[in-house]
């Protein structure tokens, strides 16, 4: 299968989770085999020879995207999560959301000074989230070197957000 | 790396989520590239020859474990969620907790009637999560071709209840 084939497996569902939200629903493209692993192979190709440390995703959905993209780049995985999820010592980030603000955590020794990071998601809006991630593994000490998403919505135009940083996407709606 | 190397990429946490809980923590193995490659290929090693369609795990761990499983094995990957969470038509779950209820969702046109499915999560005590995913994947018409678990906590006796199932759990405490 080819990436540009994918797109027909994200099913578009109006007025979720709120009304007047298109969402992209990936859960077609993910149960089947062939389109979610060209998916993850397509995801990774992009960062094959950046010499990946970490892969990092936020809860829940990013951790379908990040933990095979992990694997698949022979990287370890750092999962970021909501507030009271992670069992040790945690550092924080507080950011807006279209609807109010958000909090996410990471543990405090997940990354080393130095480690090469690739942040990972299913889906980019308005960026919000990817930068509170770059925030957390930046005050870790990680060099962050890249994001990649599997859906990019972009009229909302993260990507100014995400200047001087490697932006990769599979599918743009 | 060999399977049996594991068990020191496990933290144990005491009083996490509350007082008198022993807490094991998967993020130093899932951190560490070649713990984390040698879990998911050694949690796929007894699977490979039965033709897994589907792996399916519920948020937000089992997603870290599931989800690499799904491409490790050429299967596709279906989430199983929280009230709320999944955008379409889904069946839902209600079980019993030590105190109250959980419910867990599952899209409805997840599964196709007669698809071998693997339920896959990072740690199983009671069994109770384990035994929703079942019944949500049994009432679609799915197989269950077994359950698999990164860490086991064999006081709960939780094999008692999937009596019939093919059980492998990688590490047991």
């Amino acid at each position: 299968m080819e990436v540009d084939e994918l797109v027909r497996y994200i099913r578009s569902i109006p007025d979720f989770p709120v009304k007047g939200v298109l969402f992209r629903d990936i859960t077609p493209l993910l149960k089947d085999r062939d389109a979610f692993k060209t998916a993850v192979s397509g995801l990774a190709d992009n960062f094959r020879d950046c010499n990946v440390d970490l892969v990092s995703a936020v809860e829940a959905r990013g951790f379908i995207i990040g933990a095979p993209l992990a694997i698949e780049l022979s990287a370890g995985f750092v999962p970021i999560r909501k507030p009271g999820k992670l069992p040790y010592d945690s550092i924080r980030e507080e950011y807006s959301l279209e609807y109010g603000t958000n909090v996410l955590e990471m543990h405090r020794d997940a990354i080393k000074p130095g480690e090469k990071v690739l942040i990972a998601d299913d889906l980019i809006a308005t960026g919000g989230t990817a930068i509170a991630c770059k925030n957390l593994i930046e005050r870790s000490g990680g060099i962050v070197v890249g994001f990649v998403f599997l859906v990019e919505l972009t009229e909302f135009n993260a990507r100014e957000q995400l200047k001087g940083y490697d932006v990769y996407s599979l599918l743009k709606f």
